[in-house]
Protein backbone atom coordinates (compact mmCIF):
# COMPACT_ATOMS: atom_id res chain seq x y z
CA UNK A 1 0.00 0.00 0.00
CA UNK A 2 1.60 3.40 -1.13
CA UNK A 3 0.30 5.90 1.07
CA UNK A 4 -2.78 6.05 3.11
CA UNK A 5 -5.57 8.62 3.96
CA UNK A 6 -7.05 6.35 6.84
CA UNK A 7 -6.92 7.53 9.81
CA UNK A 8 -4.66 6.48 13.14
CA UNK A 9 -6.30 5.17 15.90
CA UNK A 10 -5.51 6.35 18.83
CA UNK A 11 -6.24 5.20 22.57
CA UNK A 12 -5.82 5.88 26.25
CA UNK A 13 -7.94 4.42 29.56
CA UNK A 14 -9.61 8.22 29.70
CA UNK A 15 -8.24 11.50 28.75
CA UNK A 16 -4.70 11.49 29.21
CA UNK A 17 -3.79 10.55 25.38
CA UNK A 18 -5.15 13.50 24.38
CA UNK A 19 -1.70 14.84 25.21
CA UNK A 20 -0.54 12.55 22.58
CA UNK A 21 -2.66 13.59 20.25
CA UNK A 22 -1.75 17.51 20.49
CA UNK A 23 1.48 16.16 19.44
CA UNK A 24 0.77 13.94 16.44
CA UNK A 25 -1.61 17.36 15.24
CA UNK A 26 1.41 19.29 15.44
CA UNK A 27 3.94 17.09 14.14
CA UNK A 28 1.75 14.99 11.25
CA UNK A 29 -0.70 17.83 10.36
CA UNK A 30 -1.80 15.63 6.99
CA UNK A 31 -2.85 13.09 9.25
CA UNK A 32 -6.55 12.05 10.53
CA UNK A 33 -6.91 10.88 14.27
CA UNK A 34 -9.79 8.65 15.70
CA UNK A 35 -9.05 8.89 19.53
CA UNK A 36 -11.09 6.20 21.94
CA UNK A 37 -11.13 7.14 25.21
CA UNK A 38 -12.27 4.48 27.52
CA UNK A 39 -13.88 6.70 30.20
CA UNK A 40 -16.37 4.40 31.19
CA UNK A 41 -13.40 1.64 32.67
CA UNK A 42 -10.46 4.68 33.73
CA UNK A 43 -8.65 4.34 35.57
CA UNK A 44 -6.12 1.46 34.40
CA UNK A 45 -3.74 1.89 36.87
CA UNK A 46 -4.82 0.55 39.63
CA UNK A 47 -6.01 -2.60 37.42
CA UNK A 48 -4.49 -5.83 37.04
CA UNK A 49 -2.73 -6.86 33.63
CA UNK A 50 -5.27 -9.98 32.66
CA UNK A 51 -7.76 -7.22 32.47
CA UNK A 52 -5.99 -3.95 30.63
CA UNK A 53 -4.73 -6.62 28.24
CA UNK A 54 -8.61 -7.76 27.79
CA UNK A 55 -9.97 -4.02 27.48
CA UNK A 56 -6.94 -3.09 25.26
CA UNK A 57 -7.95 -5.94 22.81
CA UNK A 58 -11.79 -4.53 22.79
CA UNK A 59 -10.49 -1.15 21.77
CA UNK A 60 -8.05 -2.59 18.94
CA UNK A 61 -11.13 -4.65 17.59
CA UNK A 62 -13.16 -1.61 17.89
CA UNK A 63 -10.34 0.87 15.66
CA UNK A 64 -10.02 -1.72 12.73
CA UNK A 65 -14.14 -1.63 12.88
CA UNK A 66 -13.27 2.35 11.98
CA UNK A 67 -10.23 1.53 9.10
CA UNK A 68 -7.27 2.68 10.91
CA UNK A 69 -3.94 2.38 9.03
CA UNK A 70 -2.01 2.01 12.62
CA UNK A 71 -2.90 2.29 16.31
CA UNK A 72 -1.02 4.60 18.87
CA UNK A 73 -1.38 3.19 22.82
CA UNK A 74 -1.46 6.87 24.36
CA UNK A 75 -1.35 4.95 28.31
CA UNK A 76 1.48 3.98 29.76
CA UNK A 77 -0.15 1.05 31.88
CA UNK A 78 -1.77 -0.34 28.27
CA UNK A 79 1.37 -0.39 26.69
CA UNK A 80 2.92 -1.69 29.63
CA UNK A 81 0.71 -4.53 29.78
CA UNK A 82 -0.69 -5.08 26.50
CA UNK A 83 1.93 -3.98 23.53
CA UNK A 84 2.98 -7.50 22.92
CA UNK A 85 -0.01 -8.82 22.82
CA UNK A 86 -1.49 -6.11 20.56
CA UNK A 87 1.70 -6.40 18.17
CA UNK A 88 1.35 -10.58 18.12
CA UNK A 89 -2.30 -10.36 16.71
CA UNK A 90 -2.49 -7.07 14.71
CA UNK A 91 -1.00 -6.92 11.03
CA UNK A 92 -0.81 -3.19 11.56
CA UNK A 93 1.67 -1.04 13.37
CA UNK A 94 1.13 -0.86 16.69
CA UNK A 95 3.32 2.09 18.68
CA UNK A 96 3.37 2.50 22.32
CA UNK A 97 4.43 5.40 24.40
CA UNK A 98 7.40 3.51 26.50
CA UNK A 99 9.97 2.76 24.03
CA UNK A 100 10.01 6.35 22.85
CA UNK A 101 9.99 7.59 26.17
CA UNK A 102 13.01 5.38 27.62
CA UNK A 103 14.64 6.99 24.64
CA UNK A 104 14.31 10.30 25.17
CA UNK A 105 15.56 10.11 28.76
CA UNK A 106 18.48 7.90 28.01
CA UNK A 107 19.22 11.03 25.45
CA UNK A 108 18.41 13.10 27.48
CA UNK A 109 20.47 11.55 31.04
CA UNK A 110 23.92 12.71 31.43
CA UNK A 111 24.25 10.56 34.55
CA UNK A 112 22.77 8.05 33.96
CA UNK A 113 20.57 8.48 37.04
CA UNK A 114 16.70 8.54 35.43
CA UNK A 115 13.41 8.16 37.54
CA UNK A 116 10.64 6.89 36.73
CA UNK A 117 6.94 8.22 37.70
CA UNK A 118 3.62 6.19 36.73
CA UNK A 119 0.72 4.64 38.00
CA UNK A 120 0.94 1.62 40.01
CA UNK A 121 0.25 -0.72 36.93
CA UNK A 122 3.41 0.63 35.00
CA UNK A 123 5.91 0.48 37.61
CA UNK A 124 4.68 -2.78 38.59
CA UNK A 125 5.35 -4.00 35.01
CA UNK A 126 8.52 -2.80 35.14
CA UNK A 127 8.31 -1.97 31.35
CA UNK A 128 10.44 1.03 31.74
CA UNK A 129 13.42 -0.49 33.89
CA UNK A 130 13.41 -3.18 31.34
CA UNK A 131 13.35 -0.75 28.27
CA UNK A 132 15.93 1.86 29.76
CA UNK A 133 18.41 -1.26 30.47
CA UNK A 134 18.36 -1.92 26.80
CA UNK A 135 19.41 0.76 25.35
CA UNK A 136 21.87 1.75 28.75
CA UNK A 137 22.77 -0.54 30.76
CA UNK A 138 24.79 1.06 32.95
CA UNK A 139 21.91 3.31 34.14
CA UNK A 140 20.16 3.60 37.58
CA UNK A 141 16.74 3.58 37.36
CA UNK A 142 14.14 4.42 40.23
CA UNK A 143 10.61 3.87 39.96
CA UNK A 144 7.41 5.41 41.47
CA UNK A 145 4.00 5.10 41.72
CA UNK A 146 2.06 8.24 42.04
CA UNK A 147 -1.48 6.74 42.48
CA UNK A 148 -3.77 9.50 42.96
CA UNK A 149 -1.87 11.72 40.38
CA UNK A 150 -5.01 10.58 38.01
CA UNK A 151 -7.64 11.81 39.73
CA UNK A 152 -6.33 15.09 41.24
CA UNK A 153 -6.10 15.44 37.35
CA UNK A 154 -9.54 14.56 36.26
CA UNK A 155 -10.61 16.65 39.09
CA UNK A 156 -8.75 19.83 38.25
CA UNK A 157 -6.03 20.03 40.61
CA UNK A 158 -3.53 20.60 38.79
CA UNK A 159 -1.90 22.93 41.38
CA UNK A 160 -2.67 24.00 45.53
CA UNK A 161 -1.61 22.46 48.46
CA UNK A 162 -2.86 19.17 48.37
CA UNK A 163 -1.33 18.41 45.32
CA UNK A 164 2.14 19.93 45.93
CA UNK A 165 1.58 17.90 49.56
CA UNK A 166 0.66 14.86 47.85
CA UNK A 167 3.72 15.30 45.25
CA UNK A 168 6.19 15.93 47.83
CA UNK A 169 5.62 12.62 49.15
CA UNK A 170 5.31 10.45 45.71
CA UNK A 171 8.82 12.70 45.00
CA UNK A 172 10.51 12.10 47.98
CA UNK A 173 12.92 8.62 46.61
CA UNK A 174 13.93 11.16 43.74
CA UNK A 175 15.45 13.73 45.86
CA UNK A 176 19.11 14.60 47.12
CA UNK A 177 20.47 14.78 43.67
CA UNK A 178 19.74 11.01 43.48
CA UNK A 179 18.72 11.26 40.13
CA UNK A 180 19.49 13.56 36.91
CA UNK A 181 15.87 13.16 34.52
CA UNK A 182 12.59 12.26 35.45
CA UNK A 183 10.21 10.66 33.04
CA UNK A 184 6.77 11.80 33.33
CA UNK A 185 5.64 7.43 32.80
CA UNK A 186 1.84 8.67 32.10
CA UNK A 187 0.11 10.43 29.67
CA UNK A 188 -2.04 12.56 32.60
CA UNK A 189 1.71 13.85 34.28
CA UNK A 190 2.51 16.82 31.51
CA UNK A 191 -0.55 18.32 33.11
CA UNK A 192 0.86 18.71 36.80
CA UNK A 193 4.83 19.72 35.06
CA UNK A 194 4.61 23.01 36.97
CA UNK A 195 4.00 21.28 40.58
CA UNK A 196 6.53 18.54 39.53
CA UNK A 197 9.06 20.72 38.63
CA UNK A 198 9.10 22.69 41.13
CA UNK A 199 8.54 19.80 44.18
CA UNK A 200 11.70 17.83 42.04
CA UNK A 201 13.92 21.11 41.25
CA UNK A 202 15.32 22.79 37.71
CA UNK A 203 18.56 20.61 37.94
CA UNK A 204 16.18 17.09 37.08
CA UNK A 205 15.18 17.02 33.48
CA UNK A 206 11.19 16.24 32.56
CA UNK A 207 10.63 13.65 29.65
CA UNK A 208 7.02 14.10 28.51
CA UNK A 209 6.76 11.09 26.50
CA UNK A 210 4.03 12.23 23.95
CA UNK A 211 6.69 14.62 21.75
CA UNK A 212 8.78 11.29 21.10
CA UNK A 213 5.99 8.77 20.83
CA UNK A 214 4.46 11.24 17.90
CA UNK A 215 8.01 11.52 16.43
CA UNK A 216 8.08 7.40 16.71
CA UNK A 217 4.79 7.39 14.95
CA UNK A 218 6.13 9.84 12.05
CA UNK A 219 9.03 7.42 11.40
CA UNK A 220 6.57 4.35 11.67
CA UNK A 221 4.50 5.58 9.11
CA UNK A 222 7.34 6.91 6.78
CA UNK A 223 9.04 3.11 6.68
CA UNK A 224 5.75 1.85 6.17
CA UNK A 225 4.83 4.00 2.96
CA UNK A 226 1.46 4.56 5.50
CA UNK A 227 1.55 8.50 5.15
CA UNK A 228 -1.34 10.48 4.51
CA UNK A 229 -1.34 12.94 0.91
CA UNK A 230 -2.01 16.60 1.22
CA UNK A 231 -5.58 15.35 2.63
CA UNK A 232 -7.90 17.31 4.71
CA UNK A 233 -7.20 15.60 8.00
CA UNK A 234 -10.15 14.74 9.99
CA UNK A 235 -10.47 14.17 13.78
CA UNK A 236 -12.95 12.22 16.00
CA UNK A 237 -13.11 11.83 19.45
CA UNK A 238 -15.16 8.68 21.21
CA UNK A 239 -15.24 7.93 24.42
CA UNK A 240 -17.16 5.43 26.25
CA UNK A 241 -18.98 7.24 28.55
CA UNK A 242 -20.17 10.70 29.79
CA UNK A 243 -19.08 12.55 26.30
CA UNK A 244 -20.39 15.50 28.33
CA UNK A 245 -17.56 15.62 30.73
CA UNK A 246 -14.76 14.24 28.39
CA UNK A 247 -16.17 17.77 26.30
CA UNK A 248 -16.01 19.41 29.65
CA UNK A 249 -12.23 18.48 30.52
CA UNK A 250 -10.69 17.05 27.49
CA UNK A 251 -9.80 20.73 26.14
CA UNK A 252 -6.85 21.26 28.66
CA UNK A 253 -5.37 18.06 27.75
CA UNK A 254 -5.76 18.40 23.96
CA UNK A 255 -5.37 22.39 24.17
CA UNK A 256 -7.76 23.08 21.68
CA UNK A 257 -11.44 23.45 21.69
CA UNK A 258 -13.40 19.98 21.73
CA UNK A 259 -16.45 20.40 19.35
CA UNK A 260 -17.86 16.85 19.22
CA UNK A 261 -17.58 13.77 21.14
CA UNK A 262 -19.32 10.62 20.17
CA UNK A 263 -20.27 8.07 22.64
CA UNK A 264 -19.73 3.76 21.95
CA UNK A 265 -19.84 1.40 23.98
CA UNK A 266 -17.47 -1.83 24.17
CA UNK A 267 -18.37 -5.31 26.30
CA UNK A 268 -20.55 -4.05 29.05
CA UNK B 1 -40.29 -20.33 50.84
CA UNK B 2 -39.96 -20.76 54.41
CA UNK B 3 -36.65 -19.37 55.94
CA UNK B 4 -33.56 -19.92 53.90
CA UNK B 5 -30.03 -20.64 54.73
CA UNK B 6 -29.22 -19.19 50.74
CA UNK B 7 -26.60 -16.23 50.83
CA UNK B 8 -27.46 -12.08 50.73
CA UNK B 9 -25.85 -11.56 47.92
CA UNK B 10 -24.34 -7.58 48.12
CA UNK B 11 -22.35 -5.06 45.89
CA UNK B 12 -20.71 -2.39 45.59
CA UNK B 13 -18.21 -0.69 42.89
CA UNK B 14 -15.58 -1.99 44.76
CA UNK B 15 -14.18 -2.25 48.55
CA UNK B 16 -16.71 0.72 50.06
CA UNK B 17 -19.75 -1.56 50.64
CA UNK B 18 -17.67 -4.08 52.75
CA UNK B 19 -19.10 -1.40 55.27
CA UNK B 20 -22.23 -2.80 55.24
CA UNK B 21 -21.23 -6.05 55.19
CA UNK B 22 -19.72 -5.34 58.58
CA UNK B 23 -23.32 -3.87 59.99
CA UNK B 24 -24.99 -7.39 58.17
CA UNK B 25 -22.56 -9.53 60.26
CA UNK B 26 -23.05 -7.78 63.70
CA UNK B 27 -27.04 -7.46 62.70
CA UNK B 28 -27.90 -11.00 61.39
CA UNK B 29 -24.63 -13.27 62.43
CA UNK B 30 -26.66 -16.29 61.20
CA UNK B 31 -27.00 -15.20 57.61
CA UNK B 32 -24.59 -16.03 55.17
CA UNK B 33 -22.75 -13.88 52.86
CA UNK B 34 -21.32 -13.41 49.39
CA UNK B 35 -19.98 -10.08 48.34
CA UNK B 36 -18.93 -8.52 44.87
CA UNK B 37 -16.79 -5.63 44.69
CA UNK B 38 -16.67 -4.75 41.14
CA UNK B 39 -13.14 -3.23 41.56
CA UNK B 40 -11.99 -4.01 37.65
CA UNK B 41 -14.69 -1.01 36.93
CA UNK B 42 -14.56 0.95 39.98
CA UNK B 43 -15.04 3.19 40.34
CA UNK B 44 -18.91 3.94 39.76
CA UNK B 45 -18.86 7.58 41.11
CA UNK B 46 -18.18 9.41 37.71
CA UNK B 47 -19.77 7.38 35.50
CA UNK B 48 -22.88 7.69 33.67
CA UNK B 49 -26.27 6.24 34.33
CA UNK B 50 -26.50 3.88 31.42
CA UNK B 51 -23.03 2.22 32.44
CA UNK B 52 -23.85 1.65 35.97
CA UNK B 53 -27.49 -0.06 35.31
CA UNK B 54 -25.47 -2.47 32.69
CA UNK B 55 -22.52 -2.90 35.57
CA UNK B 56 -25.40 -3.64 38.19
CA UNK B 57 -27.22 -5.80 35.84
CA UNK B 58 -24.11 -8.04 35.30
CA UNK B 59 -23.92 -8.44 38.88
CA UNK B 60 -26.97 -9.37 39.76
CA UNK B 61 -26.90 -12.02 36.86
CA UNK B 62 -23.30 -13.30 38.25
CA UNK B 63 -25.12 -13.20 42.09
CA UNK B 64 -28.61 -14.82 41.05
CA UNK B 65 -25.58 -17.54 39.73
CA UNK B 66 -25.00 -18.18 43.01
CA UNK B 67 -28.44 -19.01 44.23
CA UNK B 68 -28.69 -15.76 46.49
CA UNK B 69 -31.92 -14.64 48.32
CA UNK B 70 -31.78 -11.55 48.23
CA UNK B 71 -29.67 -8.67 46.86
CA UNK B 72 -28.07 -5.59 48.80
CA UNK B 73 -26.76 -3.00 46.31
CA UNK B 74 -24.18 -1.30 48.76
CA UNK B 75 -23.31 1.48 47.05
CA UNK B 76 -24.90 4.86 46.60
CA UNK B 77 -24.36 5.38 42.69
CA UNK B 78 -25.59 2.31 41.64
CA UNK B 79 -28.64 2.42 44.00
CA UNK B 80 -29.59 5.91 42.59
CA UNK B 81 -29.33 4.54 39.15
CA UNK B 82 -30.28 1.03 39.08
CA UNK B 83 -32.32 0.17 42.35
CA UNK B 84 -35.45 0.21 40.20
CA UNK B 85 -34.41 -1.72 37.17
CA UNK B 86 -33.07 -4.17 39.56
CA UNK B 87 -36.31 -4.39 41.46
CA UNK B 88 -38.37 -4.52 38.03
CA UNK B 89 -36.07 -7.51 36.89
CA UNK B 90 -35.56 -9.52 39.77
CA UNK B 91 -38.21 -11.67 41.57
CA UNK B 92 -36.36 -11.89 45.39
CA UNK B 93 -36.05 -8.72 47.49
CA UNK B 94 -33.58 -5.51 46.45
CA UNK B 95 -32.71 -3.35 49.00
CA UNK B 96 -30.73 -0.04 48.27
CA UNK B 97 -28.76 2.38 50.69
CA UNK B 98 -30.21 5.70 49.93
CA UNK B 99 -33.64 4.86 51.33
CA UNK B 100 -32.34 3.77 54.99
CA UNK B 101 -30.02 6.88 55.03
CA UNK B 102 -32.94 9.05 53.82
CA UNK B 103 -34.55 7.97 56.67
CA UNK B 104 -32.41 7.89 59.42
CA UNK B 105 -30.95 11.33 58.53
CA UNK B 106 -35.13 12.63 58.98
CA UNK B 107 -35.23 10.99 62.34
CA UNK B 108 -31.99 12.29 63.39
CA UNK B 109 -32.33 16.04 61.95
CA UNK B 110 -34.54 18.35 63.93
CA UNK B 111 -34.16 21.49 62.16
CA UNK B 112 -34.84 19.58 59.08
CA UNK B 113 -32.11 21.11 57.62
CA UNK B 114 -30.15 17.69 55.98
CA UNK B 115 -27.36 17.53 53.94
CA UNK B 116 -26.17 15.25 51.74
CA UNK B 117 -22.10 14.43 50.28
CA UNK B 118 -21.30 11.57 47.55
CA UNK B 119 -20.20 10.50 44.31
CA UNK B 120 -21.28 13.14 41.57
CA UNK B 121 -23.28 10.34 39.65
CA UNK B 122 -25.43 9.84 43.56
CA UNK B 123 -25.63 13.83 43.71
CA UNK B 124 -26.48 14.39 39.77
CA UNK B 125 -29.19 11.67 40.42
CA UNK B 126 -30.81 13.59 43.00
CA UNK B 127 -32.01 10.13 44.96
CA UNK B 128 -31.78 11.24 48.51
CA UNK B 129 -33.49 14.55 47.73
CA UNK B 130 -36.14 12.70 46.23
CA UNK B 131 -36.18 10.24 49.07
CA UNK B 132 -35.99 12.74 51.73
CA UNK B 133 -38.76 15.08 50.55
CA UNK B 134 -40.68 11.77 50.46
CA UNK B 135 -40.65 11.43 53.89
CA UNK B 136 -40.49 15.25 54.95
CA UNK B 137 -41.59 17.44 52.42
CA UNK B 138 -40.66 20.59 54.50
CA UNK B 139 -37.07 19.57 54.62
CA UNK B 140 -34.28 21.83 53.17
CA UNK B 141 -31.75 19.36 51.72
CA UNK B 142 -28.48 20.83 50.54
CA UNK B 143 -25.62 18.54 47.94
CA UNK B 144 -22.14 18.49 47.18
CA UNK B 145 -20.25 15.64 45.37
CA UNK B 146 -16.75 15.03 46.52
CA UNK B 147 -14.79 12.92 43.85
CA UNK B 148 -11.71 12.91 45.21
CA UNK B 149 -12.91 11.40 48.47
CA UNK B 150 -13.01 7.89 46.76
CA UNK B 151 -9.57 7.24 45.80
CA UNK B 152 -7.77 9.36 48.75
CA UNK B 153 -9.65 6.61 51.18
CA UNK B 154 -8.71 3.63 48.52
CA UNK B 155 -4.94 4.93 48.50
CA UNK B 156 -5.09 5.01 52.59
CA UNK B 157 -4.94 8.96 52.77
CA UNK B 158 -8.18 8.65 56.03
CA UNK B 159 -6.27 11.58 57.43
CA UNK B 160 -2.82 14.45 56.67
CA UNK B 161 -3.45 17.67 55.17
CA UNK B 162 -4.39 16.96 51.99
CA UNK B 163 -7.29 15.08 52.97
CA UNK B 164 -8.49 17.72 55.12
CA UNK B 165 -7.91 20.50 52.85
CA UNK B 166 -9.55 19.09 50.34
CA UNK B 167 -12.44 18.25 52.74
CA UNK B 168 -12.56 22.04 54.00
CA UNK B 169 -13.25 22.73 50.16
CA UNK B 170 -16.34 19.80 49.25
CA UNK B 171 -17.59 20.56 52.71
CA UNK B 172 -17.66 24.58 52.55
CA UNK B 173 -21.43 24.50 51.21
CA UNK B 174 -22.53 23.11 54.75
CA UNK B 175 -21.23 25.55 57.10
CA UNK B 176 -22.24 28.46 59.23
CA UNK B 177 -25.20 26.44 60.77
CA UNK B 178 -26.86 25.65 57.70
CA UNK B 179 -27.41 21.90 58.15
CA UNK B 180 -27.87 20.33 61.27
CA UNK B 181 -27.20 16.58 59.86
CA UNK B 182 -25.23 15.49 57.40
CA UNK B 183 -25.53 11.77 55.17
CA UNK B 184 -22.43 10.39 54.36
CA UNK B 185 -23.92 9.47 50.90
CA UNK B 186 -21.37 6.62 49.96
CA UNK B 187 -20.41 3.64 51.59
CA UNK B 188 -16.75 4.77 51.82
CA UNK B 189 -17.10 7.68 53.10
CA UNK B 190 -17.11 6.06 57.06
CA UNK B 191 -13.83 5.78 56.78
CA UNK B 192 -13.54 9.39 56.74
CA UNK B 193 -15.47 9.83 59.58
CA UNK B 194 -12.99 11.73 61.93
CA UNK B 195 -11.93 14.46 59.13
CA UNK B 196 -15.68 14.86 57.93
CA UNK B 197 -16.62 15.41 61.68
CA UNK B 198 -14.04 18.12 62.50
CA UNK B 199 -14.39 19.94 59.95
CA UNK B 200 -18.13 20.20 59.70
CA UNK B 201 -17.89 20.51 63.27
CA UNK B 202 -19.38 18.55 66.50
CA UNK B 203 -22.85 19.39 66.05
CA UNK B 204 -24.19 18.31 62.92
CA UNK B 205 -25.13 14.26 63.02
CA UNK B 206 -23.62 12.49 60.85
CA UNK B 207 -25.64 9.38 59.35
CA UNK B 208 -23.88 6.22 57.92
CA UNK B 209 -26.27 4.49 56.06
CA UNK B 210 -24.66 0.88 57.01
CA UNK B 211 -26.32 0.69 60.23
CA UNK B 212 -30.17 1.54 58.49
CA UNK B 213 -29.28 -0.44 55.54
CA UNK B 214 -28.64 -3.73 57.48
CA UNK B 215 -31.51 -3.35 59.30
CA UNK B 216 -33.84 -2.56 56.47
CA UNK B 217 -32.70 -5.95 55.17
CA UNK B 218 -33.16 -7.78 58.63
CA UNK B 219 -36.88 -6.33 57.93
CA UNK B 220 -37.59 -7.51 54.58
CA UNK B 221 -35.88 -10.74 55.18
CA UNK B 222 -38.06 -11.43 58.43
CA UNK B 223 -41.41 -9.98 56.28
CA UNK B 224 -40.59 -12.22 53.45
CA UNK B 225 -39.75 -14.98 55.98
CA UNK B 226 -36.52 -15.79 54.30
CA UNK B 227 -34.43 -15.36 57.53
CA UNK B 228 -31.78 -18.59 57.85
CA UNK B 229 -31.81 -20.60 60.68
CA UNK B 230 -29.02 -21.62 63.14
CA UNK B 231 -26.66 -22.42 60.25
CA UNK B 232 -22.95 -22.01 60.14
CA UNK B 233 -22.52 -18.40 58.16
CA UNK B 234 -20.47 -18.13 56.11
CA UNK B 235 -18.84 -15.75 53.91
CA UNK B 236 -17.54 -14.94 50.41
CA UNK B 237 -15.60 -12.39 49.16
CA UNK B 238 -15.33 -11.96 45.00
CA UNK B 239 -13.53 -8.85 42.89
CA UNK B 240 -13.47 -8.82 39.68
CA UNK B 241 -9.71 -7.82 39.59
CA UNK B 242 -6.87 -7.66 41.47
CA UNK B 243 -7.81 -9.98 44.84
CA UNK B 244 -4.32 -9.01 46.21
CA UNK B 245 -5.13 -5.44 46.80
CA UNK B 246 -8.38 -6.27 47.53
CA UNK B 247 -7.36 -8.33 50.58
CA UNK B 248 -4.68 -5.73 51.15
CA UNK B 249 -6.95 -2.87 51.91
CA UNK B 250 -10.15 -4.58 52.25
CA UNK B 251 -9.91 -5.35 56.28
CA UNK B 252 -10.15 -1.87 56.97
CA UNK B 253 -13.74 -1.54 55.18
CA UNK B 254 -14.60 -4.56 57.10
CA UNK B 255 -12.91 -4.18 60.34
CA UNK B 256 -12.13 -7.51 60.57
CA UNK B 257 -8.94 -10.32 58.57
CA UNK B 258 -10.50 -11.07 55.48
CA UNK B 259 -8.76 -14.92 54.28
CA UNK B 260 -9.71 -15.51 50.68
CA UNK B 261 -11.05 -13.25 47.71
CA UNK B 262 -11.77 -15.31 44.89
CA UNK B 263 -11.45 -13.13 41.24
CA UNK B 264 -14.38 -13.58 38.95
CA UNK B 265 -14.34 -11.24 35.22
CA UNK B 266 -17.98 -10.42 34.43
CA UNK B 267 -18.48 -9.05 30.90
CA UNK B 268 -15.71 -7.38 29.60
Amino acid sequence: MKGSDAPIGVFDSGLGGLTVVRELIRQLPNESIIYFGDTARVPYGPKGEDTVIRYSQDIAAFLRTQQVKAIVVACNTATAYALPTLRAQQDIPVIGVIEPGARAAVQASRGRRIGVIGTRGTVRSRAYDKAIARLAPDATVTTAACPLFVPLIEEGWLDGEPTRIIARGYLEPFTDGKIDTLVLGCTHYPLLKTVIGETIGREVRLIDSAHETAAETARVLRENDLEAGDSNARYRFVASDDPEQFLAVGQRFLGAPLERVELVTLGS
